[in-house]
């Protein structure tokens, strides 16, 4: 094969990936308008676009002649003749394509139609309350995914099968040697809290009309960067990003308007994704190198910019002093009173209301019950009394019933086994890179408490952003920070940063 | 074949027909997002999704098992084994396959080519008035659609080939009987009118800002019966209806701050195309029995709301009484100098902003001019001297450059042959529906005076709406009216109309 001929092929490769996340695109599209736009009666149709693509994307994905025209690209990668970016892409890929190909089609059917019928199912035993009703349905999918674990197979457990999709690299091994050790410190560190002196969470509670709330959302994401000639921010039920393309990432907040700063940190938290997201290499939209490296690392840069940022006492001062903020809420609580506020922790029953402090616990008692669930160590059936045990031992709270418990989550429903753990280790990723930007950056805080965050930008574009998924999730923290992924710089950050808060000895 | 084959080999066939509907269901949230809601970066990506799912639908559309499926319920068709609605539908979408098919694919390429590169040519032509920048696209594409016309065949003139896809079983004859006496009486009409008494127009320029026109914009389109449930009201640079589904049809409109009543009657017009849209049959989604009968009859339907009844004395003074719109407008003219005030008729210069009297006329010389260039009897480097002798013939005015004459219509840059006479034959079958409504419901108008459609629009359901394409436009106008489609409505509509608006002797 000439050199001209390995490049053609090579650019057929990247074009028909181009292709698939253009459909995706197409598909993204369609969901936004369905959770912003679309009216009511719009839904009996929409189901069935939304699956007509996905299955026209299954099936160029999974098609023979791109498995073929990879398959030369991998051996003229083994022969020495393509190498760098390139070679990585074509073996990112090919990755993806083996392990779509491993999954039989019936199971890929049967399990699209277990989860589409258990969400409503779901929904109801949540609604009653009732762990029983969920059960069949649970106990149907969690067989598909041992299944599915079995069927793409690789050395360690069998849940490193599900959690590669979403932090690839990463095995249920790693993530306990991190978990357990971050879970003793957590343990105690919430019950050394309970010694000091507590803020009044209750005073961050701040009532706004939400067209007043979306000025404020407006503006915050504008002051950290959000880049609305290529982006969106709009308003649904749950807070997402969408990502169409580099030129069009568009995020959704939630306005209550009894809770002003609950829109304004889902409008920084999804800011944070859709940062990464504009910044991703356009002209390599489709391929690896123009895609997030992982799900973790995203998060990491939504939790970094949310709490890391946002919840600083350098940012809460630049909250505290807006003049419409003022003008619209005069009873807010003084600059230093508010950084309290905003900071309290409360250990509680739902992990999307947790913060930053016990919201891993919640997610290491998940990574433990999906792993003995895919590693057949534990029986859907006794899933109710190992939450509530669990919930007793890691976050001393008593759940009241199934519905506040187990039922908490959607993502079971939809079969996302492998997806909990990337939540923790973003936070983890997140103090790391922290550290290594107070070390790189002199002006960090000071910049941050004038509102000016081109500096903070710049450096996660070079350290993270612009790689996009040529590096794995552990090249990325380990080039940038110096130190592999660890649970130290986020220990760290809780102590001294709640020695603060809490005002401990 | 068994009778429960045939019957599976139907369903089969719909099946299809359904999946391509929700592909081009896809396409259009993708467009309407791209028209309302798409940040400028989002261009550079949104074509490449565009034509994507253009090749696929294409694909689909063509494909040689459609095909073969069609084959044979076609001879069951013969064989008298499939009759009655589903024998209409798997005709009609058998005639659209056999014309796809018809179609060479360099043809169907180079077409796409050369009128996606023509657009910008065209705006620069039109922006800088020098209609030679166009020539050469437009010999491009004329050339193609003559190759066009032919490739498709058919026994009169091969306009006839590009006509029939707006307007099923219309011809260029056809057209022209009824054209021509219409423009003869047109023209002395309008002559006519000028020794009339004529209402002020710029009477009717209300200035009033936007959030404001949009409150009267969401009345009147729920007025007149949209339902919001099942569709939208958004704004866009060009107004138009965008139809995913029954349940989700949505309409733009546009708002200039110095002219209410714009975007007002914008809002009616595709109010009328999304009633149509929102009636249609959801169960036969995708086949013809779920379709527009033809463009003509579509915009029998806009037309018909916004001037039969929008402009009518009636319906012009529930608005001028109208409550918050007095408030915003103090110096409204009263409710009898209003309704003179928004039918002026006054020959112009551009098609879109014509009034319904000289609308038609623009209409005709189009036509005529399509005929002669896909006959070859009309050059297109003559257009421009053919366009402007025709203007001062038929609407006596005289054209000052390029831009606003020959170059003022996007559509000969789109290859859009064959589309302009249902604009005019939406007219003249919305006179003959309103005839035949005035005749069926005595309270027809009361009822519009009291701001009450609910009759109408039963009525229009009835004899319009409900049967979807399974009649011809010649069908649903005959068994509607009790006469074929003619221009002796509009003509007795205009008459008694504007003797009363210009106070004719």
């Amino acid at each position: 094969m000439s050199k001209q001929n390995l490049r053609s092929l090579y650019q057929q490769f990247v074009a028909r990936l181009r292709e698939i996340a253009l459909l995706s695109s197409a598909n993204n599209i369609a969901e936004y308008d369905m959770e912003v736009f679309m009216p009511p009666a719009g839904a009996a149709s929409r189901s069935d676009v939304a699956s007509l693509l996905a299955g026209i994307i299954h099936a160029k994905r999974t098609s023979a002649a791109f498995g073929r025209l990879g398959e030369k690209l991998l051996a003229a990668i083994e022969a020495g003749r393509l190498a760098g970016p390139e070679a990585v892409i074509v073996r990112r890929a090919m990755a993806d394509f083996e392990r779509s190909r491993k999954l039989p089609k019936r199971l890929v059917e049967e399990l699209a139609k277990a989860t589409g019928a258990a969400h409503h199912v779901w929904v109801e035993a949540r609604k009653n309350a009732d762990f029983s009703l969920f059960l069949p349905s649970l106990e149907k999918i969690v067989g598909l995914k041992i299944e599915e674990a079995g069927a793409i197979g690789c050395g360690g457990s069998p849940y490193d099968a599900l959690l590669d999709q979403y932090e690839p690299g990463m095995t249920a091994v790693l993530v306990t040697s991190v978990f357990q050790p971050l879970c003793d410190f957590l343990k105690v560190f919430v019950r050394r809290l309970g010694t000091g002196d507590a803020p009044d969470r209750s005073l961050s509670r701040i009532v706004l009309p939400a067209e007043h709330q979306a000025e404020i959302s407006v503006w915050a994401a504008k002051l950290i960067g959000l880049d609305f000639n290529a982006g969106r921010l709009d308003s649904s039920a749950h807070p997402f990003t969408s990502r169409l393309h580099p030129g069009d990432v568009r995020i959704t907040t939630r306005y209550e308007a009894s809770d002003l700063l609950s829109s304004v940190y889902s409008t920084i938290h999804e800011t944070g994704h859709a940062l990464y997201e504009q910044a991703l290499p356009a002209d390599q939209f489709g391929n690896c190198a123009g895609e997030a490296a992982s799900y973790g690392i995203h998060e990491s840069q939504s939790r970094l910019w949310e709490n890391l940022i946002g919840r600083s006492r350098p940012f809460s001062e630049v909250l505290a002093e807006l003049g419409f903020l003022q003008a619209f809420c005069p009873g807010l609580p003084d600059k230093d009173e508010f950084y309290r506020v905003i900071n309290t922790v409360t250990p509680s029953l739902i992990r999307v209301e947790a913060d930053e402090v016990t919201y891993n616990l919640h997610v290491a008692l998940r990574f433990e019950i999906e792993c003995g669930l895919i590693e057949g160590r534990i029986a859907v059936r006794d899933l109710p009394e190992i939450w509530n045990a669990k919930m007793s031992e890691y976050l001393g709270v008593e759940v009241p019933n199934d519905g506040a418990g187990v039922l908490q989550d959607v993502h079971w429903s939809g079969g996302l086994f492998g997806y909990f753990p990337s939540y923790a280790l973003g936070n983890l990723y997140s103090a790391q890179l922290l550290e290594a930007a107070e070390r790189e950056l002199p002006d960090l805080w000071p910049d941050v408490r004038a509102g000016k965050f081109a500096g903070l930008r710049a450096w996660l574009n070079d350290k993270v952003w612009r790689h996009g998924g040529l590096l794995t999730p552990v090249e990325i923290i380990s080039s940038a920070t110096g130190t592999a992924p660890s649970a130290d710089a986020f220990r760290r950050y809780l102590e001294r940063k709640y020695a603060d808060v809490y005002r401990l000895k």
